[in-house]
């Protein structure tokens, strides 16, 4: 099953700085060979629910034996079956509405 | 992997009633067996990191299956290794301090 | 304007336990007047739009004011205009749905 | 308060196509004069937290104005008093680590 998906992660281990954890995560993420986006709130990604979420699980599993305690995974999956849409055509779509209405 | 995550489903496909579709998340997540907790912006769910999200996947292949065209879904996973903690373990703890302070 | 909410705390300060943040935050919702109800996800809270947001603001300046570094909230907001509906109609309606359909 | 957030909304009004009203949030988002960015699950946006809640209101409203029965609106809003950080900075900070790590 094709999903699009947005992986937010937050590791609550102590310290305020999460940049290393984020980034292992993003790494892990990009490993899929899935086309991922980093952005401020989160990498956005496209691809086989099984291969998402198995790496959802690596993260997790990695996180924590690299020394988070405690880590909180935000996630929004999308799914349709009316047609084929990437990361790229939902940024579009809307770029040519906001386009057209100036 | 043991995890606690809240799920929470939207269905886009023509009508502003959802009952229907979230009454059949729902039940797809409690036949994992898991405990369940339903609340009024989704289900909150405890078990293995697998069960839930092979029930994830079964969620939107059933609703697409039942003409819901579009899915979003968002969840919250959270982990930890420093203790065991169940969903009632987290409402019972803020409970405990809320006691505590009157 | 009345909106359905939900609103989850993840207080970064340094250390696992965040009940006593968490306790913090629900008792700022709770003494909004607004009808509020805990659960292990967070707090859903049914009110004024703002209401609620002012709430939302006073619990980042009294945790940050209590030492808490950084904070991250999720939150879901709903708002409708179809028909006026309470949190407990959210989850009545799906439960009458899980009822006839046994 | 100065505020880091995310927001991500789904308009329900009987069809799948959602651009519009997206573009249109956006753009109320856009007309505060905040620093925004669109992405594939929503927009990023950094600023003055009464600013941002005042926009978030106008969407919906504007949103049932144009015929939006039911508007569900998920955000992530992050403070923190130990640093100043922009969006820009937390993705420079990931990509600084990733770059170290290669």
């Amino acid at each position: 099953m094709k999903i699009l998906a947005e992986v937010c992660i937050i590791p609550i281990h102590g310290a305020t700085s999460l940049r290393r954890e984020i980034a292992m995560a993003h790494s892990i993420l990009k490993e899929t060979g899935c086309h991922v986006e980093l952005h401020s709130y989160g990498t956005n990604i496209e691809g086989d629910f099984d291969v998402i979420m198995s790496a959802i699980k690596t993260i997790h599993q990695t996180l924590h034996a690299n020394g988070t305690m405690r880590l909180h995974t935000s996630m929004k999956i999308s799914s349709r079956i009316d047609k084929e849409q990437t990361l790229q055509d939902k940024v579009d779509a809307v770029n040519a509405v906001l386009k057209e209405s100036k």
